[in-house]
């Protein structure tokens, strides 16, 4: 039975690294003494060193150590015999193309399916869709596939924005971008505002926290959806 | 003799298509009677047709024609022959991976280095630079590379957008992208505002309209530049 939490951000505007998420942490690690890190997207360029002590840091707050899954001689090997596993956010082509070179993908997708508890946070939760193709990160590296690790349905969008209405800027919006996926693409995308995610639990997929999510299905207007929605049969 | 306008977007606020890049048009495209277009970014998803018409109708306020290269049986002869090149914006993976199919990437490349004037906004900017590893484009298809004409001896971000002071959103700014975008590369990247361009003239490089420009060296902090600066050698 799957077990995850994908949140759209890892923290909140005047709030600690993923300190609203804390509440929810002995719930889904439950019995769970140390967690496998995956610092692999590296935001703002940071070691994996640095970006393992600040999840250790966080995970400290609920009693749960952490290790990085750099820090294995033999990462696949580290993610089968993981108790619980966070994929951190950051760039999802870095991300999802140092997952492919460790041979990381297919394991942990494996794993979480047979019940691991997973959680991830922007790119961490980008991948938990069937691909990464509506990240909003640039391109830095070119990654061997953008198919990712499939745990639900559908396509997710972190940190959705809405359009500002305000706005002068001519560059796209991000709905205006998710329409130009589904010119190519027919899997529908659930857009993350930033205090929402999606619980897994018992196989059943919902979504959590105090806002509304944005659906966008191909040739379809998009619309949104409540928190608490089943989302388990969104395709 | 390389000749190019390579603006940030094509559109300003308020403003028709092309509205402010028209007075640049009769020099740039100097003789030309018909220009050959590259339609392929599809903005919003919409169809080569449709795209060919919206530039036609700009450019025949500049008494040029425009024909799409979708029109041609042979799009490499098509650019081969064309008097004149400009490339739209929308979504650059579509564009890249459209232009290696049609194997046009290196061919508009030489054409371009030996004297076809060429315009790009937008999208059609961003591939004028060393790679679309810059690009804010979402990544809807898998290109077979991310390779592009290397027109100028560094990379693009179009549409460049400062940080907001105020905002309370955690998505990567894209002063923060492009950093981590010099975590695994190292070619210098110039923002290129709204009403911005790069003016390619004699070989030589020049930052033009009313507007500073942002210029991201590796290991550096940025700086601003003014217009009228001389980019040739930016590397």
């Amino acid at each position: 039975m799957m077990r995850a939490i994908l949140a759209s951000t890892s923290t909140l505007h005047n709030q600690e690294y993923l300190e609203y998420l804390l509440p929810y942490l002995p719930d889904l690690f439950k019995n769970v003494q140390e967690i496998l890190f995956i610092p692999f997207a590296r935001p703002g360029g940071i070691s994996h060193d640095e970006y393992t002590a600040r999840a250790a840091e966080a995970f400290s707050k609920a009693g749960i150590k952490v290790k990085g899954v750099h820090e294995y001689n033999d990462p696949v090997e580290a993610v089968r015999n993981a108790e619980g596993i966070f994929t951190g956010g950051g760039n999802t082509f870095l991300l999802v193309s140092e997952l492919y070179r460790n041979k990381l993908m297919n394991v942990i997708r494996e794993v979480v399916k047979n019940g691991t508890p997973y959680m991830g946070t922007s790119a961490g939760t980008n991948i938990a869709g069937l691909s990464m193709q509506t990240t909003n990160d640039m391109p830095i590296v070119y990654p061997p596939s953008f198919q990712t690790l499939s745990l639900v349905p559908f396509n997710i969008n972190p940190h959705y924005l809405d359009p500002d209405p305000n706005s002068e800027h001519k560059g796209e919006t991000r709905e205006t971008r998710i329409k130009e996926f589904h010119g190519l693409n027919s899997q529908p995308v659930i857009g993350l505002r930033e205090g929402s995610w999606l619980e897994i639990k018992d196989n059943k997929v919902t979504l959590k926290g105090m806002l509304q999510a944005r659906v966008f299905k191909k040739e379809k207007l998009p619309f949104e959806i409540e928190t608490e929605t089943d989302l388990t049969d969104l395709n």
